[in-house]
């Protein structure tokens, strides 16, 4: 075989066996296929696609490049989001279906880009620690049902390296790819039943809704494939989801959430991403499972669960940091938002220094942006449309406003879950 | 502008500008675009093809990138062609044209893969001197009006970066790539008027011939809107040209043709583009070109030409040195040759020692194959198909008849000249 040879039969819109994904793989991993080789079948896939078939070997071959967990429970079920802007939903959801006896053992990740990530908004927990040995994972699993940590083990060498070309060369987007490489990190991280929550509009890694329906059919197929209940939820990021967007404001609205006093956004989801996963991770009906998920989310059982948690791994939930000086944005005008573009809110809570630019810059935890309304609400003018957290970088007025479109007619509240697959 | 950006443009089918077109030559010259990154951009093109107009842009942008060369002289006709086996049409057509009164001040390239290059072949004539400087070639040219050297300045300087970039890429088969490499440099290198063969066949670049087609008129239409007068013949590739395949024996086969005494095929060729570049480069019609040309090929003008041009630049021709071995290959049967295999016949001769493989490999001028017989002539059972001019590497007669096929019925011989797009 010869990488030459495939890149050429790839062109032709030839099927690829799987010794020869599995020589591709192989050959970057080891560095005899070089990046500028790898870049041209990368972009191939992304231009001509790639069959489902292809795909599910591709995944197999990624998720057996390096180390899987075992973790020798059977019941636990993951939740994955393809990442938003305000996207608390784990902080809520891990300790509320971990309160009903499903077991959550999740890796999680750090932010990048205009998205924040779990990790980083639990880092603003003082003392709460996110890494630990895979015994002591096992363990805080075995005893109390919960444990969340960074990226553990060699988990799927072949995607960081593939996914690294990836970013740089234009080829994040293709639906093949992400689904290889979401997929394998899912299904080397032990669990029996996944739970994706695919986020779909301007401030989401997809903004096509054919495309996401596409990704999400594939994934729940790899997933069955491999012998995992796997269900997919896609719902709207045109508009950040709460109201909270930065790291400990955004672990504040997640114990609001827990105490049943959440954005109805944030609690919607928690419930349907909560119904699906307990369904699965109980085999119990849906109907049951939802009967259980509003149950402890209302009794404080969910947020009871979160003290217990939170306390297993370090942190001191008592007093969360805020950013020293606040301004608040007012609207310049009566009516309804018709619009919050998620990503530019999204760029711009990094640039007050929530989130990353590259894997390197570090993060101030403490500042962020409040949402004071959301789409389809009315408002007048003078009223504080956000309100910004910051330290030491500001932003202006006109930046935040930009974000914003008003409409003199009501507006209707978008609809957050659009599609289940399973 | 961003190459991530362009990158993006390119994939969604957009036409990109000549800036955008500038600024990624631009910046994968000074590194500031990385090889995975232009190589993810080149295999677009090769997936998706280049407008016309891109095509254009791109190939001005590549000939902008480096030297041009004036050669103070505005008569001078150029001939490219794609590299083909047994191809010493230049050695016959450059003295010949020139003894007919057109400049010709050519820069030619050394084999690589299983093409040889003029610039081997005519080192294998004693004390022949490839590389000169500029004012002496200019001398020579006006002198005694023919010069023919290796590369000569910085030429396109993009083409060498990127072609080093496709050939590793799988990106060399892109007809837009092939039309602004050849053309960049052939503009590049100061001739009035260009006439390109473009082989076709198995043992050519292109083995199509529609892609062919649609090459040669890309590269004509580049010719036009650079004020070149441009021509390109398509000829038959699929067996080698004439009978010799290496390198001195290809010179002696180029001195018998120059006398009058040459393979038909070859023969043809040479009066065919020597029609071309004679009427292009006297500004004459073809008849009265074709009269000339045939008149200085059978009265010994074209080779006193030759003799002139090869003791100007050092050469001593009364004595080509030749292989020590020789071997018959013998026929397995009575029959018709109905193909000679041009490829695997170019593969046999390098691995002779007659070409490279890669850049830094050292060639034998000696060694080669001499096809006796070719397609459509009957060959008797034990009679010599070819011999084979060896020295420390042999050849099997398996290897040598694998190449061979034949027929019961008699077979035409194939079209040399398939088309002339001008």
């Amino acid at each position: 075989m010869d990488i030459l040879n495939i890149i050429d039969k790839k062109e032709k819109g030839e099927k690829l066996t799987k010794e020869e994904l599995q020589y591709v793989v192989d050959g970057y991993l080891d560095g005899t296929i070089k990046d500028y080789q790898m870049s041209a079948f990368l972009t191939e896939i992304d231009l001509l696609g790639l069959s489902e078939e292809e795909t599910i070997d591709l995944t197999d071959i990624m998720l057996k490049s390096g180390e899987t967990i075992d973790l020798g429970f059977n019941n636990i079920v993951d939740k994955h989001s393809t990442g938003g802007v305000g996207d608390k939903t784990t902080i809520v959801l891990a300790p509320l279906v971990a309160s009903l006896g499903v077991k959550v053992a999740k890796m999680s990740g750090r932010g990048l880009g205009h998205t924040g990530g779990t990790i980083d908004k639990l880092e603003s927990i003082k003392g709460f620690q996110t890494s630990m040995t895979l015994d002591k994972f096992k363990d805080q699993v075995n005893e109390i049902g919960i444990a969340l940590v960074g990226q553990m083990g060699n988990l799927v060498p072949a995607d960081k390296k593939i996914y690294a070309l990836r970013d740089v060369t234009g080829t994040v987007d293709s639906i093949p790819l992400i689904a290889s490489s979401i997929m394998s990190k899912k299904l080397a991280s032990g669990a029996s039943s996944i739970v994706i929550d695919l986020k779909v509009g301007s401030g989401a890694l997809v903004n096509n809704l054919d495309e996401a329906k596409e990704l999400a059919n594939l994934m729940v197929k790899i997933g069955h494939n491999n012998n995992k209940k796997t269900a997919c939820v896609l719902t709207n990021m045109d508009e950040p989801l709460g109201y909270a967007i930065g790291n400990s404001i955004e672990v504040i609205e997640a114990i609001n959430t827990l105490k049943g006093d959440g954005p109805k956004d944030l609690t919607d989801l928690v419930i349907k991403l909560g119904t699906l996963m307990v369904a699965a991770g109980l085999n119990i009906s849906e109907e049951e499972a939802l009967e259980k998920v509003k149950e402890n989310l209302y009794n404080g059982k969910g947020y009871e669960k979160m003290l217990e948690w939170v306390k297993a791994q370090g942190g001191d939930i008592t007093s969360l940091p805020i950013a020293k000086h606040s301004k608040e944005i007012t609207s310049p005008k009566d009516g309804y938002i018709s619009k919050i573009n998620a990503l530019e809110i999204g760029k711009l809570s990094r640039k007050l220094g929530a989130g990353r630019l590259t894997k390197d810059d570090t993060i101030d935890l403490t500042v962020g942006i409040i949402l004071n309304y959301k789409v389809g609400d009315f408002v007048s003018k003078g009223k504080s449309l956000a309100t910004i957290l910051y330290n030491d970088k500001e932003l202006t007025n006109e930046e935040i406003l930009s974000c914003y479109e008003f409409s003199e007619q009501k507006v209707e509240k978008p609809k957050l879950i659009i599609d289940i697959i399973k």
